[in-house]
């Protein structure tokens, strides 16, 4: 049997023999449609869901899930002009979002506490008078414990949402229970990518330079191209990916809300189509991907894999450059850092 | 209906169809010449207008009100020279001022806990020898809520007023009630900016970082070019700018003060022409500009217009470059920081 | 008579009595619709226009001038999607940007040789697979001299181009003959904003900063509020400010092209409306704003207004407050920088 | 019809409704045992292959085509321990590859004037007493182009090959006839990557910064999972994947090298599986994944397809994000430098 | 008598007539196979020896004396492929390994500090997925001190082991008791060097160059031929070289565990021959080397040879060519540098 | 059989089971006592020696064998004064040394081409009023092929000698007929580093870089240690060490120079003991050390040895980490620069 050992911040490395797993959860849902109230608990539904039927301990939502993502709205905008109309709708969507901390925060904290499931929650943030697309991390034990923003939204994104910056991207520590040796636990960290994000090899770069072995990825696309790159991150990085997708319909957004096709609206036409799925460290699927509506994925995930990955390949290790490629982290420097 | 929510230091926004309003005044008049307590008589009266005659929330008054503007003096100073009746000038000068806190201060505070008006009012500050052009916020409830000192006085001021720092650059939280909807609240921030400190981009970018909504401007500033710049601000910043000027006549001065045509004297003759002015986040003018005399200007400030405009602005948000500009404030640090 | 004095880099303060001054003009003009020798005719013969009529040394070409402005277009995109016909959007207007160097910036230097005028032109630029709204600068002498690309898109602008950083805000020394005083010449500096870059204080303090006295600013704002801004700009920096804007109708652009109503399409419609203007240091207007049409205003610039206009108020100067206000210039790092 | 423009160093863009395409092809195919004159003889049937069935411009072979790859070999090694056999085996194999310049490369250099063939070619490179892994580029008008040697080789091959530097990383500019347009041509850039090194962020971030539109990637990796990471990086880089894996039986190598099982040796028995393939900047497989044996695939790729695909992801371009990721190429210092 | 002086940093130079020495051990043992605890009982039972058998002050264990030298192994890995059990055995020998910090190196902090030894130990690191073969430095006083990493892993390591950078080059400063002059102390400056690094002469010059007068090698390396590296490097850089060398035979290995000859395995076959040894700046061997078992020598080391060693060669003194070889140690840039 | 292949300046690889040799030999041997035509007769005498006898291909003569290497002289000096015969000493000595071109290279191009042996041979070079010690490289085709000062002078040589530099560090390219294959040729490359030299790690390292496989070492060094220097750089380097040493006796010298003891002056004595040696790149010893006289030592060299050795380590290719260590070579600048 092997020496047992822990360390400050480092992920524990447990007994011979025994396995070292989490059991984790994505969650494929559409936002009640930007009524917060509802959506929180929806939240709180799925993740007594997760909890109760798949024993998770860590539950990943979707990007935007709180806040809503608006597809296939214009907000009035056309190149050089903006309608007060749209502004409306930016007002009206603006005010769906939510603040950090603040009473929806203080909700979601309280589900965590109650069900004992750490949660990955993609949400709209709204700070003065910017909004930004971001994930927040929510502790059952210690609460509301970071976030993420999103750094570069895609397209017509870029009109509604502002850019994140490097204060905003942690690498969080997580020590779990061991459901495969009770009485044990295990260290993990993880972190969240946010839909394009994914394609930023730079981001990736950085986050597994901090060690992740936990790679959420709350998305809304649905795209199956979706999967290559998914497959590819968990092989690049020898780290497990949990891409969490919205699955929505027109039913789930307002009746006057813009959709595909403005003359065939049908409550169950499908506005974003899932895929959610998990991989392992080796490229493997474990769960999913979820195609046909809205649901919880679970797996096992053995977080000796990152280590059996990283043995011929650890990008920002043993395969680093560092002599050839200079790249760092900037923080930003400004009143508007936090 | 959206969700209402509250979050620690941050505005609320309330409920839909509902319009979140403050009314505000600004109060254009001169400073009841050199005399403190017929000035702050003068004060109370404008203040008891403002609330009765408009329903008055917030009241601006001008740069200087408290104190005196010594438009046209030199003080005695030419290059390399003071002449001796000029420093005594300036004795008298000084002993108009006031100090905080001083039975001034509390004279102010009376008057806004009797109105219920939150009170903005230009001084004269006297700290040992030197003077201050400073603005003091008073809270009808909390009293005396804080000051700001100008930080770099124009011209010939630079002779008889000190430079203020970063320890006086306050963004007030306030709370009000909400006059379009009873039994509810908003919540906003304000600051002042003082004359020609409108002209330093640095410091309103300050200002907006912190999430002003209320940008008061209190002057002496009469010239009609000050109304492109007030306008300007209104549209960067997307925020209320509420510019209080001095309307002031010769007859508003000691018989012996300096005049612009000292053979052509007249009580009548103009010497600060006003100008106040109340413009909304999209560059609206709300009510004003007043130039023919003393007046009370009062708008109803719809703070949802401040999201509706940084839909497309934000230049401290989504409109920022913090990777191209560094900017930080800087505290000082000596032992006469405050 | 005061000595005469040369430094490198600096102003030449020339003899008294003369008077130190240029002419130049700013041209308000449509791009000829996506097509580039059209377009490039067109600039040439403006250009012969401003110096054979008015004697212009220097002229202003409107933002995306080269290129074009596809207002009212929406590229296909929708939050969360991108139409295929609007990726052949893209590539159409892909097509008409001009990279740097290339056949077009050699035919602008042509331009600026055969007319010995300094050219400031809106281009869309194409480096690699991303466009930028850029302005370049165009020597007689020299030939190209350097760009400026726009730092921050507004709204759907932004899903078409990218944004500059700080390795592309020049402020470019040139010397003119002085036409007040044959036989001498003149130094000035001079830079380009594009647009909405004129709300970003940073920005402009950096400008300010490098000692720019001939602020251009294309644009295709023609709102009557761009005029506040522009007079607010002139007097905050002490520096002439030069705005060229688009004046464009439906028959400027491709039949198919986007319009504010599709219902009521006619070739006369205004798609931009001009406001071409430019001030003095002081804040007046010396020529335009022009609103109805196409054409081009000129006006001669007394360069000591400016040195008139900083003995009180210069911002990067005795007005600064570095002491309360950090601010720097960032360089980027990256492989992209250039 | 657009204007045409060329520029030094960048694409052309062509005509409208003119595609700009070329035809490239990849080659599976086995190093014809340890001999280089056979290999090279390989080398030139396959490449008139190319031509004379597919009309071929361009063809990519596969990693170590040149020198071959020594699957299964251990060369004597142990962790603490070489034998005498594994330095023969090492002097053999170091026998077997190229120097630059060598005859071998005039011969190459034969071929692509010959087939007027541009060649990307997987080659083990002698330097002193070092082997590397490289790729050379041969044009066939100007011959030799440049070399590009792996960064890292993976596991067991470190003990084989050296590691390449920043100092052989080209990004080539070729222009080719577009046969689209005869009489036309197209400008294009091209780079390679070897096997694992597709997995190195930071050398495919640095490869897209400088613009690169066909990412060649010859490789001995024909596991399924590499296909994943192959559509992904056309994603990713928005540029055309050209894959060339080998395929080789045991009856490839000499009837004394090591194989999988070395109780079952038959000459049939696949040593490496193949999977080349084509893929668009859109992420459609245009050819392949060739699995069953040596071949060469061709397909035609409209490089407008690139731009299509730069409209909503540039990931060194309006996605970079490098105010908070510093990154940079280091060019080695050293007398090995080259 | 000589004057007494003492510097920042430097060597104490003391009284004439008394030496300056210190008593170093070098140890030469196995790993205690696999077994942390057991391998850090043997760490502290050997120092204890050390120091109450010969009264060493200092002492150097192995290469991989924590974590153990995996000898003769493959991990399952020949060119091209790698075998699932080879990535256990590299997660089983991960495991192995210890963090810096953890409770090993507390351990070891503890036994240097209950023996007032100075420790310098081979250990195998883990960090996040990569392993480094590194050596700790720990003081009896400030407990952890530094560490170095090996630059470069030798053949098979390299599959294994990731490369050291610039970042862990430490040269240390030790203030030790005089044991020839009681009362007195005696500074000295020591660093490490691992196995094959001893070949590289630009590691061995940096450190000359920082000033190393103990120079620890540590080491697995058990051939005859090392003994003319340790003494050729003791002459040239004027330093007394420390070389511990593990000794083990099969049964210092798991059961299972590679062996040379997996056919006449015998508990008692040597696996790695020793051969540590202690010589002095000039060459003189002052112990060993020990060729038949484990063992430590010691020596006491007259810390003035060093200079008498430097009066004819200092190799980046006096006998360097600075003008001639420009030579300068680069830190690296990057997220993972530390 | 494999193919053969040839390149520029690059080491021609030969045919499968043909040994790749040359045979080579150095010479210990004393200066003819400050008779350089003495001298150069025994030169040649030894030359013929070495081809008749053994073969040779190339001889290595001892550092100084031309010109003398006056052991035991003090030239009158004194640290602070010179005495006048010291000054009478330099200039005898000074006219046994030679010049550069001179009739007595003419007289060793003669040698060279007659007996067709490759010479690399220690020389006292006189340059105006300096000497150097150097080698010259002489070929019996080009005749003189280039020299190397020696960098650094040990102790008491430093005035006499004057220093080289980079300029004169030539790694020359030598094709030879292959001895072990009639009719075939073998290329290598040789470079000469004298005594102390051999200490200096950056001269080593630089020579490595070049690509030395004939590492010639003449030297006056006659101490037992030197013997573990001499193995430790053909480990290091795997390279062919060639160390050629003098051996004289007081009837080498003239009889009033300076011996060890004046008062036992024997003829027979020994002034300079030997040493000479020939070492393979893994570390045998093929030839000597040649111990009790003079004589000549000849060994075959099996070229493809340093194939064999760099196999696991080449600490200028696969084993160099150019990215921690900045190593350059800097070319003098000056008008005496050659």
């Amino acid at each position: 049997m092997w020496d047992v050992q822990s360390a400050q911040g480092r992920p524990v490395i447990c007994c011979e023999g025994m396995a070292n797993t989490i059991r984790a959860s994505v969650v494929q849902a559409a936002t009640a449609a930007y009524s917060l109230s509802d959506t929180l608990d929806k939240l709180e539904r799925l993740t007594r869901l997760a909890k109760e039927r798949d024993g998770a301990q860590l539950a990943v939502f979707p990007e935007a899930f709180i806040g809503g993502y608006p597809k296939m709205s214009t907000f009035g905008i056309v190149v050089g002009d903006r309608r007060p109309e749209g502004r409306d709708e930016f007002v009206r969507y603006a005010k769906a979002a939510i603040e950090i901390p603040s009473p929806a925060i203080e909700r979601i904290e309280q589900i965590s506490k109650d069900t004992n499931v750490f949660l990955v929650v993609g949400v709209i943030e709204r700070d003065n008078g910017t909004l930004y697309c971001t994930v927040v991390f929510v502790d059952p034990e210690q609460g509301y414990a970071g976030k993420h923003r999103k750094l570069v939204p895609t397209a017509m994104e870029r009109v509604i949402w502002g850019q994140g910056d490097g204060s905003t991207l942690p690498v969080l520590t997580k020590t779990f229970e061991n459901p495969s040796a009770p009485g044990t636990t295990v260290q993990t960290k993880l972190s969240a990518t946010i839909c394009w994000e994914n394609y930023m090899p730079l981001l990736r770069t950085y986050y597994y330079s901090q060690g992740t072995q936990i790679y959420c990825a709350p998305t809304v696309d649905a795209r199956p191209a979706w999967q290559h790159t998914m497959t590819h991150i968990a092989l690049e990085g020898r780290c497990f990916v949990l891409s969490a997708c919205q699955f929505s319909q027109e039913k789930d957004y307002p009746p006057d809300h813009a959709v595909a096709d403005a003359n065939a609206r049908d409550p169950n036409n499908v506005m974003i189509a899932g895929g959610s799925v998990i991989i392992s460290p080796l490229g493997k699927v474990l769960a999913g991907p979820l195609l046909d509506g809205e649901g919880v994925l679970t797996a096992e995930l053995d977080l000796d894999d990152v280590l059996r990955g990283k043995f011929d390949l650890d990008v920002t290790g043993h395969y680093a450059r560092n002599d050839v490629f200079e790249f760092k982290l900037r923080e930003p420097v400004g009143p508007g850092s936090r």
